[in-house]
């Protein structure tokens, strides 16, 4: 039981998952889980018994706010956090936090941001970009988050100045597991001069790149290609595609990467291949230190 | 019965399904039907039966001879016909047809084309190809097959130059069946004007591409994007990038087209924004006189 320490439960929803944490009163971690109910899976009025559910597991008393973030305040979520438009300072978030019905606790959901010409919107980033602000005590420059959606965040003294999207990861999934070149690219392995190789064609002629992908179906089919390097191949061609459509963002200093480990480090390595500098940082650490700021901030706590 | 008249059994067989055409001795189609059966969901023995099954329903005698395109002949079909490497003269395909078992019939399947550095295949294509060179009396140019992967051919004298492979179409199928963009481009319709838009934007700045993808999405989201401009939106995006990126092909005058009406006008729309002329063809018929003439030049007939 974590009756005595539980102080705030962080919760980040997504689209096909959701990640869970119970934090203590100073934000330490005392418990997290991962579930399968992501937003796609569920009804409005199936979050609050779903979310009830992992806590009893966990055993959280009633009571014990929870804050939210993600796919959850979509239109067809838990309950519509309205996108805050940009340009917009990352503190808003708590300010616009809406409470999310049927919990056995205080529960909000925080809002995501959108832009209108050229039109983009994102649902989670957000959150990790406060931590990003409150972590560093203000920043400006430009933040790159890998994902299925990766975004390009200009940052200017913790405001989102501006934003742009691009579907790489949703598209190496797509092309690997459903196209033609699933039988190229399919199985483990990789290929790390093969990915350098095709960032740098990609940076080199960004145009050819939709002539370059059946290519790798053709190589492998005329024995000139395994799998780890195919792979390998298609996600340079696509990084370094995304980069070249990107690189304005990229010419202000060094870019800060927030994303899963490996994915960031594929981004430092084409950003390095492109002649430009990238910092890691830990994605998780962000995304608590965002949560925790932006529940601090909610006006009924306050 | 067809017994009286049928002179050849023309087929093209691809992976999903397989076309087949019974012609009389002057060339004229006199019974032709689709078949779900194809490459991808038959063991290579299944081929013969599923064809003679589709003779006996139209009449069509045993004896009367086949000839067969496309991916019957991969390695993974009915009989391997191995590519011909290019630069290779069409009028070379009936050479390397390769007798194919089990029928009641001599059934011949034709080889595909290979390039190697940069690698590329086809299998299908290469005989429309004859039949374009047959039709018009040798042909010089450049030919635009859409499709599911788009292929561009450089043609001199006959002969297969080089050629290209952009996986436009199953892109397309992939991005507005499966991707976050099938909420935004779902149901019917098209947005003549939107596909204008979208082309010239591409062809402007290619490079923008891939973030041009997901405002598709952000738009939709954001209620600035009904779903028949979205579809066309993505269309145009895509078909403009790979107009792009194939503009060498362009530049030595007219592109002829060969592919589906609907698809073929799209791309005559967008080569006319790019500044090129096009000239629309009749695929079946180049797929028939290409089947025909190789038939002929088989060498167990001459």
């Amino acid at each position: 039981m974590l009756t005595n320490t539980a102080a705030l439960v962080a919760v980040d929803w997504g689209t096909t998952c959701f990640r869970l944490w119970v934090l203590d009163q100073g934000g330490a971690v005392i418990a997290n889980l991962r579930g399968a109910e992501g937003m796609s899976v569920l009804s409005p009025d199936q979050f609050a018994p779903v979310l009830e559910a992992k806590l009893d597991q966990l055993g959280v008393p009633d009571g014990v706010p929870a804050v939210i973030c993600g796919m959850a305040g979509a239109a067809q979520g838990w309950v519509e956090a309205a996108y805050l438009p940009v340009p917009c300072a990352v503190t808003d978030l708590g300010a616009h936090a809406v409470p999310a019905p049927g919990a056995q606790r205080p529960a909000h959901i925080l809002p995501g941001l959108s832009q209108r010409a050229p039109d983009d919107v994102m649902r989670g980033e957000e959150t990790q970009l406060l931590g990003l602000v409150q972590s560093s005590g203000g920043f400006d420059g430009t933040v790159c988050m890998p994902g299925t959606h990766t975004k390009w965040v200009t940052l200017k003294g913790g405001v989102v100045a501006g934003f742009s999207t691009a579907m790489t990861g949703e598209m190496f999934a797509l092309l690997t597991r459903q196209s033609v070149l699933r039988h190229a690219t399919g199985g483990g392995g990789w290929d790390t001069a093969a990915f350098s190789d095709a960032v740098a064609d990609a940076l080199e002629a960004p145009v050819s790149v939709p002539e370059a992908l059946f290519s790798i179906r053709a190589s492998s089919l005329l024995g000139a290609l395994d799998a780890p390097r195919a792979r390998a191949r298609l996600s340079g061609f696509l990084i370094g595609a995304e980069i070249a459509a990107m690189r304005r963002y990229c010419l202000s200093g060094p870019v800060t990467l927030i994303g899963d480990d490996a994915l960031a480090g594929l981004y430092r390595a084409a950003l390095d291949i492109a002649g430009f500098d990238a910092v890691l940082t830990d994605a998780d650490a962000l995304t608590l230190t965002g949560l925790r700021t932006a529940n601090a901030q909610i006006p009924e706590y306050a």
